[in-house]
């Protein structure tokens, strides 16, 4: 897995004067977009963790985009003015931990080129084109092995041309700190070293495994941009290749404003294609444990919080902690005001559990008082709650409950399904001992994982309760992984990747980012029903700000089928109701959507009601 | 959901004479392949179930191949000789049951096209590209919303050219209606309409909403091969370029020799690549209905067999049979030769359900006789086991045992997890009432769906049975679905996809076909095994030949983990072995892996073992 790209960003950009004396060259724009942010953007939809880049000619540029972007890391070359690239990359060596993707600032180019060095086999591999005539290439010499034997500007200094280099290179951190040693070596007698001198004098010194290959992509849409006649050529014809090449492999956009699965990004749709791998290998452990690793982050502490994951959806998840986390002889309450907490209820019912239901209106705020009587009295062992009410959009106030009910001894195990990865949570801050979520709701992933964050020590009490189930055993499924690496079932492997991915982009935009960005796109909702005069069915207060009840307008020309038909034909899908006494659609904004787009559903949604008379 | 494409290949081909005079200009070879074969192929991969090929001049191949593939359908056009492609179409438009997409046959084209069609939001849609220079040329002209307005040879015709047309199209059923209208309708006045006349005509002629829209990829790589000068081009310059773009999309190749996950194709990692969908939609509704339907059809005879999908793994299906399917006071009788059989009476333990253990050698065969009388005289009412033991290879008797129980009132419960989709299997014929297998093994879909096949007598019967679990539960995931056209709980929708897309592959290579390419690859692994003088655990003639447990040598020089690492680093995985009396390592010969693979790593097995001195 590759989780590091380095990008090379130091040079003074002196054939570019004028547009570069006060800009890192990085910065010129095309199609309204700095090159470099727009190789950063491939480079995390190719599900790069961090990005290390060497700056030194205005350096400030990049920082500036750094306390943007928190996946990036700056590293200075000061000594710029005086060092080829060599110099910058040897400054950002340190940084990198293992295979790395290696890329010139001052590139355009097709994102499938990422994603097929990815998917090299060799570990060491520069990409190659065809012929570009692009007057400033560098040519590479080739072994019958196709791995690099020396490049150069002039065609002339080589045996024979294998292709020409496009400063993109997936290396290993073995063959970095071979570069390093060459550069350090000969930091006199080539101060201005380029990188591609250390990697063809590193390639032809190399034992047969460590060679560096040279993958060529004959047909390939990429350009360098040095002068000004590359930026000609780039804005004239190759950056509209570009741009047509990838729009060809871009997924139809299906806006969906059901509550989840959510709209995800096209980078977590092709997450999934990925070289088959036995999940049981240890490298797939890592990737399994770095998911924990990193939702744990999301809802507590370091360290205070396991995240065990299941193959199955957020009701899987849900039935792992009632059967799992609740050991006989227990009282249970289970606040029920929603289809989802009736659920819960259902799963302890099957379970034989001693419980008691706190029934509560699906759509008001629950009675917290009467609740905390409840909780302090009831000589009850555990409390289950459902975060946020999918059914409605409702709220509940789970801190201020949880809280309570730990400060009472009371175990707690809460429903986070659709709050999860939007709502600002923190298990030990909120009193939250358990907690499930799902891999497609609020992180944006794709179905098919469900999870259980376990506060570490209500973790531990768990290892002598009771048995109930197999598969959704929460112990033994924690125990196997920690003691092998392995899940104890096959799991959903790509599913894992998209997570994995969905994660990466989770940190891009940050939890706070997202809810901030849900909330715009419910304040372009809520702004239409109150122009239509439509009346929302929880307390605008207690909403969740992330799924909508609307109540069904009383006249017979109203369908929700030709509504959601209407809807789904300009490629928005939206939810019926779930609620028994009260008729309702629901509309939520959470997943991969954008306020712009929840304007454009606005438009339709008064369309379709001024239609039939509202 | 696309499902049907039609190629139209009844044309002379005149301007080829020569090349195709006996022969249809469809089966000119490109890169040593027929490039109708190569666009079948294509199709295929884009998740097509069925190919209508309209066939006039030299039929019989056409013909021929449809015998080779059951998923092309040969509708023949006696009057090619006096009719335009449209008279082609017209005969096959009877077979064509909903959206489609329509191609000529002497095409050669970038897949992404397809992709890309597929993706298109509007419903009618002809792929057009930038100029290609071809000679050629069929322009188009298109309105302000790119809708085709008409189209030309002449450039001239045209008040102005929007791309180019490349012959591969997204059309409704009622377009075609359309222009099977427009076709009879001026039978008299253009008898030798192509069909392109047609779509002008209706396009221009449509509502709105029935426009037929252009999808223009300006760099796009195809060619029609109408002539000696466009085969020369295409020979040259275009079908390198495709087979460079597409191998640039192309997935590393890993070999699981593991026994599963296993290898798949690159069409069912991509097949997880599509639009955003809710699975509450009615479509994927039918998605999860076809993949039910199919399945069944795999294990038994038409309306034999219901299959019931779960997000899960094996052994969560697994776990659906023991908790659903045996009522209270049942006494079950388990066979328990390997690990998954301990897995399978493990489950029943935590249910505390009445059982009998019938414990046995891991890799000796079963003692049919013993195990009938007791069957016969233990008072038993549920027999479970399992198919194919994964731990050792070892194949059980079920149709023989299963047979036995039937006639003796027994209701029947086995893991064919690694069996199904290689074994033949019948049900009805083989005496079983509950199945589970995974989406994961000799399907060679991806991870995270289990399912349940059900004799549909039997499944009635559980109906009343009580409910041990929640998201496990057999009758209310039948039933819920049944009445719902939904899942109860939000289903692996991507898996879903590439499930589909499995299931596609299967039928095309039959199950039959499909054993009998395992049972290639088990020869050349045996023959390997034999020649480096290794034992099998298992006698041969009990063996499976989908997966084989070898005998670790009695040598210090061995170490599974230097044979894994050394084959890893050659691209394929192999597995430990399981069995806690017998040091063995495993090699699966499931997937889509060729005998070819097994071949280059029986090599390698070799170089390992006679590098320690075997």
């Amino acid at each position: 897995m590759i989780r590091q790209a380095v990008i090379m960003a130091g040079g003074l950009g002196s054939r570019l004067k004028g547009r570069t004396d006060t800009m890192p060259k990085g910065f010129i724009e095309l199609g309204g977009e700095a090159i470099v942010r727009s190789s950063i953007r491939k480079l995390i939809s190719a599900g790069i963790e961090e990005i290390i880049i060497g700056t030194g000619h205005c350096s400030e540029w990049y920082e500036k985009l750094a306390d943007e972007m928190h996946i990036l890391t700056c590293v200075r070359n000061n000594e710029y003015a005086d060092t080829g690239s060599m110099g910058t990359l040897l400054r950002c060596a340190e940084n990198v931990t293992g295979d790395f993707l290696l890329l010139e600032s001052d590139l355009i180019y097709d994102s499938v080129g990422l994603f097929a060095l990815i998917n090299e086999q060799r570990s060491n591999v520069i990409l190659a084109s065809g012929a570009t005539a692009s007057g400033d290439e560098v040519y590479l010499e080739a072994d019958s092995d196709a791995n690099l034997v020396r490049h150069s500007k002039n065609r002339n200094d080589l045996s024979g041309i294998y292709g020409e280099l496009v400063g993109i290179s997936k290396l290993t951190k073995k063959t970095l700190d071979a570069m390093v040693a060459h550069c350090n070596a000969h930091l006199g007698d080539e101060p201005r070293m380029e990188y591609e001198t250390a990697m063809s004098a590193v390639s032809a010194a190399a034992e047969p495994g460590d060679k560096i290959g040279i993958l060529k992509l004959d047909d390939y849409a990429w350009r360098e941009i040095d002068d000004e006649t590359h930026l000609a050529m780039a804005a004239e014809k190759v950056f509209p290749e570009i741009v047509c090449r990838e729009a060809s492999r871009a997924v139809r956009r299906e806006v969906l404003l059901n509550p989840g699965p959510a709209t995800t990004t096209d980078s977590v749709k092709y997450s999934q294609v990925c070289a088959d791998i036995c999940p049981r290998e240890h490298e797939f452990g890592d990737v399994m444990e770095w998911i924990s690793h990193e939702l744990s982050l999301m809802a507590g502490k370091p360290d205070a919080v396991e995240t065990v994951l299941f193959g199955g959806s957020g009701t899987a998840a849900d039935e792992v902690m009632v059967s799992s986390c609740i050991p006989d002889g227990s009282k249970t309450l289970i606040i029920d005001n929603g289809a989802y907490g009736t659920r819960l209820s259902k799963i302890a019912s099957v379970y034989k559990l001693d419980t008691e239901v706190w029934k509560s209106s699906g759509y008001l705020p629950l009675d917290v008082p009467a609740l905390k009587e409840k909780i302090a009295g009831g000589g009850f062992t555990h409390l289950v709650m459902v975060y946020h009410e999918t059914t409605t959009g409702l709220l509940n106030p789970v801190p201020e409950l949880c809280r309570f009910a730990r400060e009472h001894g009371v175990t707690t195990i809460v429903d986070a399904v659709s709050s999860f990865a939007a709502i600002d949570i923190d298990m030990d801050r909120d009193g939250i001992d358990f907690m499930a979520s799902t891999s497609n709701k609020n992180i944006q992933g794709m179905a098919g994982i469900g999870f259980v964050f376990c506060r570490k020590e209500a973790l531990e009490k768990t290892a002598s309760y009771p048995m109930r189930n197999f598969y959704l055993n929460l112990w033994d499924q924690y125990q196997y992984f920690k003691k092998t690496h392995q899940t104890r079932f096959t799991p959903p492997v790509q599913s894992m990747y998209s997570l994995r991915q969905a994660i990466i982009e989770t940190k891009v935009e940050t939890i706070a980012g997202r809810y901030a960005r849900y909330s715009a796109c419910w304040d372009v909702l809520v702004k239409a029903v109150d122009e239509l005069g439509l009346t929302m069915l929880v307390p605008r207060e207690a909403q969740s700000k992330l799924i909508t009840a609307i109540i069904e307008p009383d006249t017979p020309a109203y369908s929700f089928d030709t509504l959601h038909d209407f809807a789904r034909a300009h490629a928005f899908t939206i939810y019926p109701g779930k609620l028994s006494d009260a008729n309702t659609f629901r509309i939520a904004n959470i997943g991969d959507i954008r306020p712009e787009e929840m304007k454009a559903f606005t438009v339709l949604m008064k369309e379709y009601f001024r239609g039939i008379g509202l």
